[in-house]
Protein backbone atom coordinates (compact mmCIF):
# COMPACT_ATOMS: atom_id res chain seq x y z
CA UNK A 1 0.00 0.00 0.00
CA UNK A 2 1.58 3.84 -0.62
CA UNK A 3 0.34 6.49 1.23
CA UNK A 4 0.28 10.04 0.25
CA UNK A 5 0.09 10.90 3.79
CA UNK A 6 2.95 9.55 6.80
CA UNK A 7 0.46 10.50 9.57
CA UNK A 8 -2.46 8.35 7.43
CA UNK A 9 0.58 5.67 6.93
CA UNK A 10 1.58 4.97 10.68
CA UNK A 11 -1.60 5.83 12.03
CA UNK A 12 -2.74 2.78 9.56
CA UNK A 13 0.74 0.53 10.55
CA UNK A 14 -0.53 1.28 14.50
CA UNK A 15 -3.98 0.29 14.21
CA UNK A 16 -2.71 -2.98 11.82
CA UNK A 17 -0.68 -4.11 14.76
CA UNK A 18 -4.26 -5.10 16.70
CA UNK A 19 -4.92 -8.78 16.52
CA UNK A 20 -7.37 -9.56 13.36
CA UNK A 21 -6.59 -6.30 12.10
CA UNK A 22 -5.11 -6.12 8.52
CA UNK A 23 -4.22 -3.41 6.56
CA UNK A 24 -7.07 -3.26 4.69
CA UNK A 25 -9.25 -2.42 7.88
CA UNK A 26 -7.18 -0.80 9.78
CA UNK A 27 -7.43 2.01 7.00
CA UNK A 28 -11.37 1.95 7.05
CA UNK A 29 -11.23 2.49 10.54
CA UNK A 30 -9.20 5.33 10.22
CA UNK A 31 -10.46 6.72 7.59
CA UNK A 32 -13.84 6.65 9.91
CA UNK A 33 -12.00 8.35 12.65
CA UNK A 34 -11.04 11.19 10.21
CA UNK A 35 -14.90 11.62 9.55
CA UNK A 36 -16.33 11.41 12.79
CA UNK A 37 -15.66 14.73 15.29
CA UNK A 38 -12.24 14.74 17.05
CA UNK A 39 -13.58 14.07 20.12
CA UNK A 40 -14.08 10.38 18.88
CA UNK A 41 -10.59 9.82 18.50
CA UNK A 42 -9.04 11.93 21.61
CA UNK A 43 -12.02 9.86 23.80
CA UNK A 44 -10.27 6.52 22.14
CA UNK A 45 -6.99 7.02 22.52
CA UNK A 46 -6.96 8.61 26.30
CA UNK A 47 -9.43 5.59 27.38
CA UNK A 48 -6.68 3.44 25.99
CA UNK A 49 -3.75 4.91 27.35
CA UNK A 50 -5.21 5.94 30.69
CA UNK A 51 -6.02 2.07 30.91
CA UNK A 52 -3.05 1.14 30.21
CA UNK A 53 -1.14 3.50 32.56
CA UNK A 54 -3.48 2.73 35.36
CA UNK A 55 -4.43 -0.44 35.40
CA UNK A 56 -4.36 -2.52 38.17
CA UNK A 57 -4.70 -5.90 39.07
CA UNK A 58 -6.36 -7.96 42.01
CA UNK A 59 -4.27 -8.87 44.58
CA UNK A 60 -6.09 -12.16 45.10
CA UNK A 61 -7.17 -13.33 41.44
CA UNK A 62 -5.32 -11.24 39.17
CA UNK A 63 -8.31 -10.01 37.29
CA UNK A 64 -8.25 -6.50 36.52
CA UNK A 65 -10.17 -4.63 39.26
CA UNK A 66 -9.80 -0.85 39.65
CA UNK A 67 -9.20 -1.84 43.29
CA UNK A 68 -7.04 -3.45 45.10
CA UNK A 69 -9.23 -6.28 46.01
CA UNK A 70 -12.05 -6.70 42.91
CA UNK A 71 -15.65 -7.06 43.76
CA UNK A 72 -15.89 -10.65 43.39
CA UNK A 73 -12.80 -11.08 46.00
CA UNK A 74 -14.06 -8.40 48.23
CA UNK A 75 -17.71 -9.99 48.42
CA UNK A 76 -18.04 -11.54 51.51
CA UNK A 77 -20.74 -14.02 50.07
CA UNK A 78 -18.29 -15.88 47.70
CA UNK A 79 -16.79 -18.87 48.58
CA UNK A 80 -13.68 -18.16 49.18
CA UNK A 81 -12.72 -21.76 49.11
CA UNK A 82 -13.64 -22.53 45.82
CA UNK A 83 -11.40 -21.07 43.13
CA UNK A 84 -12.20 -21.22 39.47
CA UNK A 85 -8.99 -21.61 37.27
CA UNK A 86 -9.39 -18.96 34.04
CA UNK A 87 -7.43 -17.48 31.56
CA UNK A 88 -8.00 -14.27 31.36
CA UNK A 89 -10.94 -11.72 32.16
CA UNK A 90 -13.40 -13.21 29.47
CA UNK A 91 -13.96 -16.11 31.33
CA UNK A 92 -14.46 -14.69 34.74
CA UNK A 93 -17.16 -12.50 32.42
CA UNK A 94 -18.84 -15.46 30.79
CA UNK A 95 -19.26 -17.89 34.10
CA UNK A 96 -20.33 -14.59 35.99
CA UNK A 97 -22.80 -14.18 33.21
CA UNK A 98 -24.21 -17.85 33.57
CA UNK A 99 -25.12 -16.60 37.23
CA UNK A 100 -24.10 -20.41 38.45
CA UNK A 101 -21.08 -20.06 39.91
CA UNK A 102 -20.49 -18.82 43.75
CA UNK A 103 -16.89 -19.31 44.51
CA UNK A 104 -13.77 -16.91 43.55
CA UNK A 105 -11.71 -17.42 40.53
CA UNK A 106 -7.91 -17.09 39.84
CA UNK A 107 -7.06 -15.86 36.80
CA UNK A 108 -3.63 -17.07 34.87
CA UNK A 109 -2.79 -14.25 32.47
CA UNK A 110 -2.75 -16.72 29.81
CA UNK A 111 -1.78 -20.29 28.76
CA UNK A 112 1.34 -22.53 29.16
CA UNK A 113 2.53 -22.12 25.10
CA UNK A 114 6.77 -22.92 24.98
CA UNK A 115 5.51 -21.86 20.60
CA UNK A 116 4.35 -18.55 22.12
CA UNK A 117 7.11 -18.06 24.77
CA UNK A 118 5.18 -18.49 27.43
CA UNK A 119 5.93 -20.33 30.40
CA UNK A 120 4.85 -21.04 34.23
CA UNK A 121 6.56 -17.60 35.11
CA UNK A 122 4.99 -15.73 32.62
CA UNK A 123 1.27 -16.85 34.74
CA UNK A 124 0.48 -16.27 37.87
CA UNK A 125 0.78 -19.94 38.81
CA UNK A 126 3.17 -19.68 41.79
CA UNK A 127 0.45 -17.47 43.29
CA UNK A 128 -2.31 -19.78 43.17
CA UNK A 129 0.38 -22.32 44.70
CA UNK A 130 1.31 -20.18 47.22
CA UNK A 131 -2.86 -19.17 47.96
CA UNK A 132 -3.49 -23.25 48.18
CA UNK A 133 -0.94 -23.89 50.16
CA UNK A 134 -1.68 -21.17 52.68
CA UNK A 135 -4.62 -23.06 53.53
CA UNK A 136 -8.39 -22.71 53.31
CA UNK A 137 -8.72 -23.76 49.64
CA UNK A 138 -10.96 -26.88 49.26
CA UNK A 139 -11.29 -27.15 45.56
CA UNK A 140 -9.76 -25.84 42.46
CA UNK A 141 -12.07 -26.27 39.58
CA UNK A 142 -9.88 -26.00 36.33
CA UNK A 143 -11.77 -24.08 33.62
CA UNK A 144 -9.59 -23.66 30.61
CA UNK A 145 -10.44 -24.31 27.01
CA UNK A 146 -9.33 -28.36 26.34
CA UNK A 147 -6.56 -27.43 23.92
CA UNK A 148 -3.27 -28.71 24.02
CA UNK A 149 -1.66 -25.64 25.85
CA UNK A 150 -5.06 -25.79 28.26
CA UNK A 151 -4.30 -29.32 29.14
CA UNK A 152 -0.63 -28.65 29.92
CA UNK A 153 -1.06 -25.68 32.11
CA UNK A 154 -4.10 -27.68 33.94
CA UNK A 155 -1.71 -30.45 34.65
CA UNK A 156 1.63 -28.01 34.91
CA UNK A 157 -0.44 -26.71 38.21
CA UNK A 158 -1.98 -30.42 38.97
CA UNK A 159 1.41 -31.29 39.40
CA UNK A 160 2.48 -28.67 41.38
CA UNK A 161 -0.35 -29.30 43.88
CA UNK A 162 -0.52 -32.66 43.72
CA UNK A 163 0.40 -33.13 47.65
CA UNK A 164 -2.14 -30.58 48.79
CA UNK A 165 -5.05 -31.19 50.53
CA UNK A 166 -7.81 -30.06 47.77
CA UNK A 167 -9.87 -31.48 45.55
CA UNK A 168 -9.30 -30.48 41.62
CA UNK A 169 -12.26 -30.76 38.98
CA UNK A 170 -12.38 -29.67 35.36
CA UNK A 171 -15.86 -28.34 33.80
CA UNK A 172 -17.73 -30.83 31.96
CA UNK A 173 -17.50 -30.89 28.21
CA UNK A 174 -19.84 -32.18 26.49
CA UNK A 175 -22.66 -31.86 24.01
CA UNK A 176 -24.09 -28.39 23.85
CA UNK A 177 -27.81 -27.90 25.00
CA UNK A 178 -29.95 -27.91 22.37
CA UNK A 179 -27.00 -29.16 19.60
CA UNK A 180 -27.68 -31.94 17.43
CA UNK A 181 -25.68 -35.32 18.06
CA UNK A 182 -24.78 -35.76 14.48
CA UNK A 183 -23.19 -32.62 14.15
CA UNK A 184 -20.97 -32.61 17.48
CA UNK A 185 -17.14 -33.41 17.27
CA UNK A 186 -16.50 -37.25 18.21
CA UNK A 187 -14.38 -36.15 21.11
CA UNK A 188 -17.11 -33.98 22.83
CA UNK A 189 -19.43 -36.61 22.07
CA UNK A 190 -17.11 -39.50 23.42
CA UNK A 191 -16.53 -37.07 26.58
CA UNK A 192 -20.45 -36.63 27.00
CA UNK A 193 -20.96 -40.25 26.78
CA UNK A 194 -18.28 -41.46 29.41
CA UNK A 195 -19.30 -38.48 31.54
CA UNK A 196 -22.65 -39.14 31.80
CA UNK A 197 -24.64 -37.47 34.41
CA UNK A 198 -27.79 -39.29 37.03
CA UNK A 199 -30.76 -38.22 34.77
CA UNK A 200 -32.49 -36.82 37.56
CA UNK A 201 -29.26 -34.23 37.75
CA UNK A 202 -29.41 -33.25 33.86
CA UNK A 203 -33.12 -31.84 34.50
CA UNK A 204 -31.45 -29.05 36.79
CA UNK A 205 -30.73 -25.89 34.91
CA UNK A 206 -33.28 -25.96 32.14
CA UNK B 1 -21.62 -7.69 29.40
CA UNK B 2 -20.63 -6.65 32.58
CA UNK B 3 -17.31 -5.31 33.60
CA UNK B 4 -14.88 -5.58 36.73
CA UNK B 5 -13.49 -2.24 35.91
CA UNK B 6 -14.71 1.05 34.95
CA UNK B 7 -11.11 1.54 33.25
CA UNK B 8 -11.78 -1.43 30.47
CA UNK B 9 -15.38 -0.81 30.25
CA UNK B 10 -14.72 2.76 28.48
CA UNK B 11 -11.72 1.19 26.53
CA UNK B 12 -13.99 -1.26 25.53
CA UNK B 13 -16.84 1.10 24.61
CA UNK B 14 -14.59 3.94 22.68
CA UNK B 15 -12.78 0.92 21.02
CA UNK B 16 -16.56 -0.84 20.16
CA UNK B 17 -17.73 2.79 18.47
CA UNK B 18 -15.35 1.69 15.31
CA UNK B 19 -17.29 0.11 12.49
CA UNK B 20 -17.75 -3.65 12.59
CA UNK B 21 -16.21 -3.56 16.15
CA UNK B 22 -18.31 -5.69 18.56
CA UNK B 23 -18.42 -5.85 22.00
CA UNK B 24 -16.32 -8.85 22.34
CA UNK B 25 -13.99 -7.95 19.23
CA UNK B 26 -13.16 -4.47 21.05
CA UNK B 27 -12.69 -6.55 24.31
CA UNK B 28 -9.82 -8.61 22.37
CA UNK B 29 -8.45 -5.68 20.99
CA UNK B 30 -7.61 -4.06 24.35
CA UNK B 31 -6.92 -7.17 26.57
CA UNK B 32 -3.96 -7.62 23.55
CA UNK B 33 -2.73 -4.12 24.14
CA UNK B 34 -2.64 -4.85 28.19
CA UNK B 35 -0.30 -8.05 27.42
CA UNK B 36 2.02 -5.96 25.25
CA UNK B 37 4.56 -3.03 26.51
CA UNK B 38 2.95 0.05 27.07
CA UNK B 39 4.50 1.84 24.32
CA UNK B 40 2.25 0.22 22.03
CA UNK B 41 -0.75 1.57 23.19
CA UNK B 42 1.42 5.24 23.13
CA UNK B 43 2.14 4.73 19.90
CA UNK B 44 -1.31 3.99 18.22
CA UNK B 45 -3.09 6.68 20.82
CA UNK B 46 -0.24 9.10 19.49
CA UNK B 47 -0.48 7.87 15.87
CA UNK B 48 -4.38 8.04 15.96
CA UNK B 49 -4.02 11.90 17.84
CA UNK B 50 -1.72 13.31 15.49
CA UNK B 51 -3.22 12.21 12.57
CA UNK B 52 -6.83 13.53 13.16
CA UNK B 53 -5.29 17.23 14.95
CA UNK B 54 -2.74 17.35 12.15
CA UNK B 55 -4.54 15.89 8.63
CA UNK B 56 -4.22 17.86 6.24
CA UNK B 57 -5.97 17.74 2.87
CA UNK B 58 -4.96 18.73 -0.74
CA UNK B 59 -6.16 22.25 -1.63
CA UNK B 60 -6.91 20.75 -5.20
CA UNK B 61 -8.17 17.18 -4.66
CA UNK B 62 -8.80 17.50 -1.44
CA UNK B 63 -7.23 14.01 -0.89
CA UNK B 64 -5.39 13.37 2.83
CA UNK B 65 -2.03 15.00 2.22
CA UNK B 66 1.01 16.03 4.28
CA UNK B 67 1.61 19.02 2.28
CA UNK B 68 -0.87 22.01 1.08
CA UNK B 69 -0.70 20.34 -2.72
CA UNK B 70 -0.64 16.05 -2.66
CA UNK B 71 2.08 14.51 -4.61
CA UNK B 72 0.00 13.76 -7.49
CA UNK B 73 -1.25 17.38 -8.45
CA UNK B 74 1.57 18.45 -7.75
CA UNK B 75 3.62 15.99 -10.21
CA UNK B 76 4.25 17.80 -13.50
CA UNK B 77 3.79 14.76 -15.28
CA UNK B 78 0.10 14.32 -14.07
CA UNK B 79 -2.26 15.55 -17.14
CA UNK B 80 -4.25 18.28 -14.76
CA UNK B 81 -6.89 18.52 -17.35
CA UNK B 82 -7.96 14.95 -16.96
CA UNK B 83 -9.75 14.28 -13.62
CA UNK B 84 -10.86 10.92 -11.90
CA UNK B 85 -13.75 11.57 -9.44
CA UNK B 86 -13.69 8.99 -6.46
CA UNK B 87 -15.10 8.94 -2.97
CA UNK B 88 -12.02 8.43 -0.86
CA UNK B 89 -8.22 8.34 -0.84
CA UNK B 90 -8.87 4.25 -0.86
CA UNK B 91 -9.97 4.59 -4.50
CA UNK B 92 -7.13 6.80 -5.14
CA UNK B 93 -4.46 4.47 -3.42
CA UNK B 94 -6.52 1.07 -5.42
CA UNK B 95 -6.50 3.34 -8.89
CA UNK B 96 -2.77 4.35 -8.36
CA UNK B 97 -1.72 0.80 -7.85
CA UNK B 98 -2.93 -0.01 -11.91
CA UNK B 99 0.05 2.24 -12.72
CA UNK B 100 -2.82 2.82 -15.65
CA UNK B 101 -3.90 6.35 -15.02
CA UNK B 102 -1.96 9.94 -15.48
CA UNK B 103 -4.49 11.91 -14.57
CA UNK B 104 -5.39 13.97 -11.60
CA UNK B 105 -8.20 13.16 -9.24
CA UNK B 106 -10.81 15.15 -7.02
CA UNK B 107 -12.13 13.77 -3.90
CA UNK B 108 -15.68 13.88 -3.22
CA UNK B 109 -15.60 12.26 0.66
CA UNK B 110 -18.48 10.35 0.06
CA UNK B 111 -21.56 9.89 -1.54
CA UNK B 112 -25.39 11.93 -2.04
CA UNK B 113 -26.46 10.31 0.92
CA UNK B 114 -30.38 11.95 2.25
CA UNK B 115 -30.25 8.39 4.55
CA UNK B 116 -27.42 8.74 6.40
CA UNK B 117 -27.59 12.90 6.37
CA UNK B 118 -25.27 13.15 3.42
CA UNK B 119 -26.24 15.92 1.27
CA UNK B 120 -23.90 17.42 -1.92
CA UNK B 121 -22.67 20.73 0.39
CA UNK B 122 -20.89 18.04 2.78
CA UNK B 123 -18.67 16.75 -0.03
CA UNK B 124 -16.45 18.97 -2.37
CA UNK B 125 -18.80 18.66 -5.19
CA UNK B 126 -18.99 22.78 -5.53
CA UNK B 127 -15.23 22.58 -5.44
CA UNK B 128 -14.99 20.08 -8.78
CA UNK B 129 -17.57 22.63 -10.18
CA UNK B 130 -15.53 25.67 -9.85
CA UNK B 131 -12.17 23.78 -10.74
CA UNK B 132 -14.06 23.03 -13.98
CA UNK B 133 -15.78 26.17 -14.46
CA UNK B 134 -12.46 28.07 -13.82
CA UNK B 135 -11.15 26.23 -17.19
CA UNK B 136 -8.07 24.07 -18.61
CA UNK B 137 -10.49 20.75 -17.45
CA UNK B 138 -11.01 18.33 -20.80
CA UNK B 139 -12.68 14.95 -19.12
CA UNK B 140 -14.38 13.99 -15.58
CA UNK B 141 -14.17 9.68 -15.25
CA UNK B 142 -16.76 9.26 -12.55
CA UNK B 143 -15.62 6.15 -10.71
CA UNK B 144 -17.63 5.55 -7.91
CA UNK B 145 -19.03 2.78 -6.88
CA UNK B 146 -22.21 1.71 -8.62
CA UNK B 147 -24.62 2.37 -5.66
CA UNK B 148 -27.91 4.14 -5.74
CA UNK B 149 -25.80 6.89 -4.22
CA UNK B 150 -23.26 6.54 -6.15
CA UNK B 151 -25.35 7.08 -9.55
CA UNK B 152 -26.84 10.14 -7.75
CA UNK B 153 -23.66 11.96 -6.87
CA UNK B 154 -22.55 11.10 -10.50
CA UNK B 155 -26.07 12.40 -11.54
CA UNK B 156 -25.87 15.41 -9.48
CA UNK B 157 -22.30 16.51 -10.48
CA UNK B 158 -23.34 15.53 -14.22
CA UNK B 159 -26.39 17.92 -14.08
CA UNK B 160 -24.46 20.41 -12.50
CA UNK B 161 -21.79 20.42 -15.35
CA UNK B 162 -24.31 19.99 -17.69
CA UNK B 163 -23.44 23.34 -20.09
CA UNK B 164 -19.41 22.80 -18.82
CA UNK B 165 -17.57 21.96 -22.64
CA UNK B 166 -16.05 19.12 -21.09
CA UNK B 167 -16.57 15.24 -22.16
CA UNK B 168 -17.80 13.10 -19.11
CA UNK B 169 -17.40 9.41 -18.78
CA UNK B 170 -17.58 6.72 -16.82
CA UNK B 171 -15.07 3.57 -15.57
CA UNK B 172 -15.91 0.39 -17.49
CA UNK B 173 -18.41 -2.61 -15.81
CA UNK B 174 -18.05 -5.85 -16.57
CA UNK B 175 -17.01 -9.58 -15.58
CA UNK B 176 -13.53 -8.84 -14.07
CA UNK B 177 -10.29 -10.46 -15.50
CA UNK B 178 -10.19 -14.14 -14.99
CA UNK B 179 -13.99 -14.74 -13.65
CA UNK B 180 -15.95 -17.07 -15.00
CA UNK B 181 -19.50 -15.85 -17.18
CA UNK B 182 -21.88 -18.34 -15.32
CA UNK B 183 -21.14 -16.53 -12.06
CA UNK B 184 -21.18 -13.14 -13.01
CA UNK B 185 -24.37 -11.63 -11.92
CA UNK B 186 -26.94 -10.37 -14.90
CA UNK B 187 -26.33 -6.48 -14.52
CA UNK B 188 -23.36 -6.56 -15.15
CA UNK B 189 -22.76 -9.59 -17.48
CA UNK B 190 -25.39 -7.49 -19.49
CA UNK B 191 -23.31 -4.26 -19.52
CA UNK B 192 -20.73 -6.02 -20.56
CA UNK B 193 -21.94 -6.88 -23.48
CA UNK B 194 -23.60 -3.62 -23.65
CA UNK B 195 -20.25 -2.15 -23.52
CA UNK B 196 -18.62 -4.09 -25.47
CA UNK B 197 -15.34 -3.16 -26.71
CA UNK B 198 -13.32 -3.56 -30.38
CA UNK B 199 -11.26 -7.20 -29.79
CA UNK B 200 -8.27 -5.66 -30.76
CA UNK B 201 -8.58 -3.32 -27.65
CA UNK B 202 -9.10 -5.94 -25.37
CA UNK B 203 -5.92 -7.67 -25.80
CA UNK B 204 -4.00 -4.34 -24.21
CA UNK B 205 -3.56 -4.81 -20.40
CA UNK B 206 -3.14 -8.55 -20.85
Amino acid sequence: MEFSSKLLEKAVYEMSQLPGIGKRTALRLVLHLLKQPKERTRFLSQALLSLREDIQFCQSCHTISDTALCEICSNEKRDKALICVVEDIRDVMAIENTGQFRGTYHVLGGKISPIDGVGPSQLTISSLVSKVRSGGIRELIFALSSTMEGDTTNFYIYRQLQDADIITSAIARGISVGDELEYADEVTLGRSILHRVPFENSLKNK
